[in-house]
């Protein structure tokens, strides 16, 4: 008779198509076991009016993340690792930015300086590309991508970072060759960009012009541009935080032709509004995010999206900024004109339940789906699949056991971020993730952070299946 | 140490999300374990380098069903399922049909006569209503959705079958208010009688005008038309065979909408053409179903609305009517004009291999997707689930082991129903179900069937799963 | 030296494509001089700062129409056209009606009875086709088409008169053979009958559940279904009445396809709403027309459609019921059901000047277009063109000298219709026909009716020139 | 009794909306009368039998245009203006193309040095803008408008030309606040660059690949982005030469939007496809012009939106460069890589004789469109209109007496330009210009040219009318 090192008991379990009750029996880090009545492990944990999900994998978000000037995003591969876990995501794939005129491969060691010892769970790295040199191109992203690194970020917009569109196709060209999956974040620089300027001549500084220099049409035309981008090039792609109805419809179109267009939305998108930037004072800045947050209407297209299929992963898109903070959304100490306060809001460890909440509970969406856009799909999607986002035989013994029926309002003080907001202050949701498993090891204990400063490890990623079947070949 | 009854070991198993290398172990007839080196089985089936899919489930085909004339098609509950059963298919949904002034209760006693003893996997009934009377709708159906009949289809053509918009409306609106899903067979009858005849008075009889008159927008009408009474009674509904872009542009612009629509389409949409209708003498005639195969183009449409989800379940609609058969395609001996010609083709053992084959092998879909469409969706789709279409713990034991790279030519003779043709005859696969089980019992072996007519059991239908996100309530 | 009948001198004259000063000369009724400083008339107009316009035709209006119950609608051919005149309108095209059982020629004859010695401008006639027998398609239809008969209109609703879609596509067969044009009533008979039964069963009979029981996508699918009968049939069609968005997608997205698909809107669409219906106690009834008007936002969908072209005449759907009358809205003298109210307003009168206030002085179409939307096309689309609708040389002198200052609030005093109520009581418009010439006499002098019955003659009508645009063949 | 100066008898008048027969009386070199048996000309032209329309206004075509390399196009406004008139084109609005650097008000005087003494016919400036410095937006461009240069073309594409979208979004704000009309050329210059590149890294380096390098959805993004700025700065654009679905497709949708998006197409997408590309040696550089010709789909979709409305002017974008010669195809006298050969083809003579014999005789268009796209809608679109475009009293007296059932195969020789090819060569058409007149006088008489160098005199253009409807203002 054999003992399993840990059996999640009685629990129900919930994979991206089904939902079954068993037990789980977990050795050496990896789920060896689904079934009734399970042997004995070393360690049981009792499920019993508990789901059991796979653990939460996050495919955008921003941690230690230096900007220009010198300042770094507050959450650390510490914080916002333990935060994410506190959250039931147990793999963050936060990102690697290059600034023009740094050699990627200086990059990514950097970054890994920065990541070495901190991490509590697993961890990947996508690529932000800046300075698409020949060199980069053609030598140091193939063979990046054999390392591991099989993902990059096109920004269309904010000026350190865009790439004009010659620049992307090219980028997309290496995708297609290689084997690597492009995010795009589309929002016309341009458009952008002269929209602020009226607004600012006019005087209009307050958090909320934020919302009226990116209208809609500024994502939708270059959610167009983007497709035909990934038509040109013959690729599939990512758009990441689509924000409603305009970019929705493009999206929906391009599937409808056949393109292979893939499409992100973020918990920002479901619960907030362009409202949200009107608070007093100062304090629409929190929610200044880009794409900004629309209004119910465009929320009410994205949750059809998301349970129609059109969307296929949801992620937090966690952007620490202080608010109260020289380096955050107060940038001396006072109001910021809107153009100046950075963009990106916290949510790591908030994604799950907002989604839960909102979602499954509402009965918008099923329990599969909430696995498939929250796990299984970004795993896919990034080359971690079989490994993570899934409850399979041989995968990583990533899992949370949630408690569906907790109530709870969320406020900063609960939260494991090193961030002094959330803009979710005061939102209750039912549901909550109850205790989190990484390779096996508990982490998160019935609420309680127990994990380790780096035991997360890195994760070397495959080419994206998701993005593209290929014929099919029998396992060996 | 306890033993199982059957283990399925070392095969790599594939539900509609995940794909892995385990054991599964199978007591009383159950799903028990999936893991590493399972305890030891009495049985020990050996799935090195093979498939272990749920058994699929065929949502769409007609057994022993009678017509007008006394006829009756050419499959009965032994034949048809049997063919099912040797083509990996575990579950059959045939129809229970109701002629005008039949009170449905009479119909479905009849049917499960005519199925007593006979079928070889287990089976449930959708019901065709063609009389829907106040006490029908007012009475009858919703005892009926209670006893476990919870599907009907709605033919908006055929004159004996067909119900105009008015009747469609109260039907789903029992459908919304008890709890159904409601099969639609979209073409309009009008058009296609105008056609007909404008064909005939012309001469045209061949097969071949079987095509023209039931063009694509014939079809593209029903299927608006269909969308929009599900829009008003605010149901679900699943348009059924759907064959070609126009009536897909549909589906997708209602699914953009928000509406739930969901698709059904079919092999003969995947590999056939309207150039099939055209053979040499009288040869078309074994192609003539409806709608009819429509061009390359059209099925390319298909593929891609298989790959990007616009659809849901793939059936066979096998419809047995024999070639050279009174009661067949030659009505009369010979050539019977095209309006004369039974609709419908035999598919119930090919719908698998080709799907496998024409989609998986070729890398259209994958392999989690072969699955959803072919046992879990359906499965779901008609309340099935999870006792079928799946490998979740606890569920029916209904299990194929495929052999991914058995090469295989169709042609009449390796199948196994009792129609005197296959449509397919020639076409070459890759892939074919090797090992069946039902309920724990294997029914083919190898390749050679060893199932026992009677074995399979009724299935009661719980409300559809899928067409109706509920707010989640914890399993207790 | 030569001298015309009458000169119209200085005045801006109008045609849908020009606008410039000129004078106008007529004689024996036709218009046969535009020019700079013309020769002296025997009657000489002023038309300083005044618009010179073609005399409006009304494509779409009922007068003197039996219904089934014996009962005739308000306005006989007299007081119809004398009211038609003071709007400006001197062509009208009501309808001959044919009830089931009737023989078209008989109906014809009918409405030639009564419409003898009363008309005081010229009409056509447009017929109504209930019970198309063999007989009518076969003969009598292409004779009546010979003899100038050359539109008819199809009901896709209203029990006494839809038909269904064979016996349309059966018609259309006839339009594209024989040369006419068909009109067409879209909306679905079964989906109204279904809502009306479900609302009066929940005890909703208040005028304003009319537009509850005909919503936008009654329309919008009886719109997808005429245009696929078009397109099968292969022959141009006109929707009548279209009342907002959903309708107009269609349109919209047939016209991209292609097909010739034209559509007409009336002034009830462009100043009205659902909100009008809810007037208090039994008022609301005054506005009950199907389909019925929408809200803000469908008139802005209707004005760009004006303005864009997809729209090609504006009609009035002149439907004399008087409020306070057995044969009006209240049957009964009290509060009738809304489903047995009349459908239908009074128009006739109002229709120009609505659509100039509101369009052309608002800014929102242009004078040109005023004059091709209620003239010009009409003229075209019925085949009275070039006799009618223009201002060219040979045309009947049809002219309405309008200024375009004058304000008015409209009243039903002001009016000449048989009705005791106008749906736009209280209306400010800019704008009014101040004089108006029929083949050359004038029957409007500076407002006040000069006109004498009778004076109106029958028009023989062409084949409809804008529907079917053929090879150029040059004139003699 | 007074005498007219010229008087063109018994012809048949076509406008953009009316086809009538009349006499047509000229004073001083305007239309002063239209009518029946006019009084006696001192000039009498029979046009019995002949078609008489408004001069041809061609808004997109360029003279005697320098190069950056100091070579002109082979057209001068001599040249030039006598083939357009000889084609039956009576304006043309060539452009004034500003290099980056060059002050506009110099590029324009340059310019009007250039015609001096030499057009043949009246003609108008549009700007072509390339270097829009805030001097020109915010001076220049302001008192430009105001002297009548109230129409400016954008480049998305042309390395030397190309605005970024910041620049166009600041030139629309000035067509805006200015009343000024916007052309743009919709081709995405990244996307052209990076395809050109691949070609010629390939190897491919023939003509025909000057088409796989502006593939449909190149023109179809750049389509869709012009939109969006229009949308963005809420002004009308004009997207010129337009060449098939794709882009027709943004446009229609556009228009169903409301918003006002016109649409210019050339004969070159109405009569020649991709394969002329390909003709033996370097032939196919004659046909190279951007876009390119598409294919017979593509043009049937272009018939069809002249049909029904989605496009508004006809012009030629005549483009003059000789075939075998240094400063034209053969740039080194052999065979150029296609991205060398000058983009743009000639037609300014054979515009209307292409779009009457294939549109008008062929029964696509009617003749009334014929004159409205050719003439009415470009003088309205530029600002010119009632002066040039129509056949009203005070327009000037620009007249073509049309013969239209003159057989003529185009050939080189019988056209007046300075170019040594027409892509045309060999085109049967029906249908020619017989005599023209230029504010009175004839130029070309039963086809040959007799007119003389200066007589064409500069027009200033108003804002442009079909752009913005405005309030109506009754005339003084």
């Amino acid at each position: 008779m054999r003992q399993f090192d840990t059996v999640i008991r009685n629990g129900t379990l919930a994979t991206a198509s089904d939902v079954f009750r068993a037990d789980l029996g977990i050795s050496q880090g990896k789920i060896v076991a689904i079934g009734v009545d399970l042997d004995a492990g070393v360690v049981e944990i009792d499920a019993t009016g508990k789901l059991v999900v796979p653990g939460g994998v996050d495919g955008h978000c921003h941690l230690e993340q230096p900007t220009r000037d010198g300042s770094v995003m507050a959450d650390d591969f510490f914080t916002g690792t333990r935060s994410a876990a506190c959250g039931g995501t147990t793999t963050v794939i936060p990102f690697a930015c290059q600034f023009k005129g740094q050699a990627m491969r200086d990059v990514i060691a950097d970054y890994h300086r920065r990541a070495a010892g901190k991490p509590v769970v697993d961890y990947a790295f996508h690529l932000i590309v800046s300075d698409p040199t020949e060199q980069l191109l053609g030598q140091d992203l193939p063979a990046l991508i054999r390392d591991g690194y099989t993902s990059f970020k096109i920004y269309m917009t904010y000026d350190d970072m865009k790439l004009n569109d010659r620049q992307i196709l090219e980028l997309l060209s290496v995708a297609r060759r290689d084997g690597a999956m492009a995010m795009i974040h589309a929002e016309n620089a341009d458009f952008i960009g002269w929209l602020t300027e009226t607004l600012l001549a006019a005087g209009n500084t307050e958090p909320r012009y934020h919302a009226q220099s990116r209208p809609m049409l500024v994502e939708r035309e270059a959610t167009h541009r983007a497709i035909s981008m990934a038509e040109l090039a013959d690729v599939p792609i990512l758009i990441v935080h689509v924000s409603g109805r305009e970019a929705v419809e493009q999206i929906h179109w391009a599937q409808g032709q056949g393109l292979r267009i893939f499409a992100e939305t973020c918990p920002q998108y479901l619960v907030l509004t362009e409202h949200d930037l009107a608070g007093h004072g100062f304090e629409g800045a929190k929610c200044i995010c880009s794409p900004p947050p629309r209004d119910k209407e465009n929320q009410a297209v994205i949750w059809d999206g998301l349970a129609s299929g059109i969307f296929h992963i949801v992620s937090s898109d966690h952007a620490p900024f202080r608010y109260a903070d020289p380096a955050g959304k107060m940038i001396r100490g006072g109001a910021t004109p809107f153009n100046w306060v950075p963009n990106g809001i916290p949510g790591i460890e908030t994604r799950l339940p907002i989604l839960f909440s909102e979602g499954v509970v509402k009965g918008r969406i099923s329990l599969q789906r909430f696995v498939e856009l929250t796990a299984t799909n970004p795993a896919k999607m990034y080359g971690l699949y079989p490994r993570k986002g899934c409850l399979a035989i041989g995968a990583d013994a990533d899992i949370v056991i949630y408690d569906p029926e907790r109530r709870v309002t969320i406020t900063n003080s609960l939260l494991h971020h090193n961030v002094d907001y959330t803009p979710y202050e005061g939102l209750a949701v039912t549901g909550w993730p109850e205790t989190v498993l990484s390779r096996g090891t508990v982490i998160v204990d019935h609420g309680d952070f127990v994990g380790t400063a780096g035991h997360g490890m890195f994760l070397r990623c495959d080419p994206p299946e998701l993005a593209r079947p290929k014929p099919f070949v029998p396992s060996p």
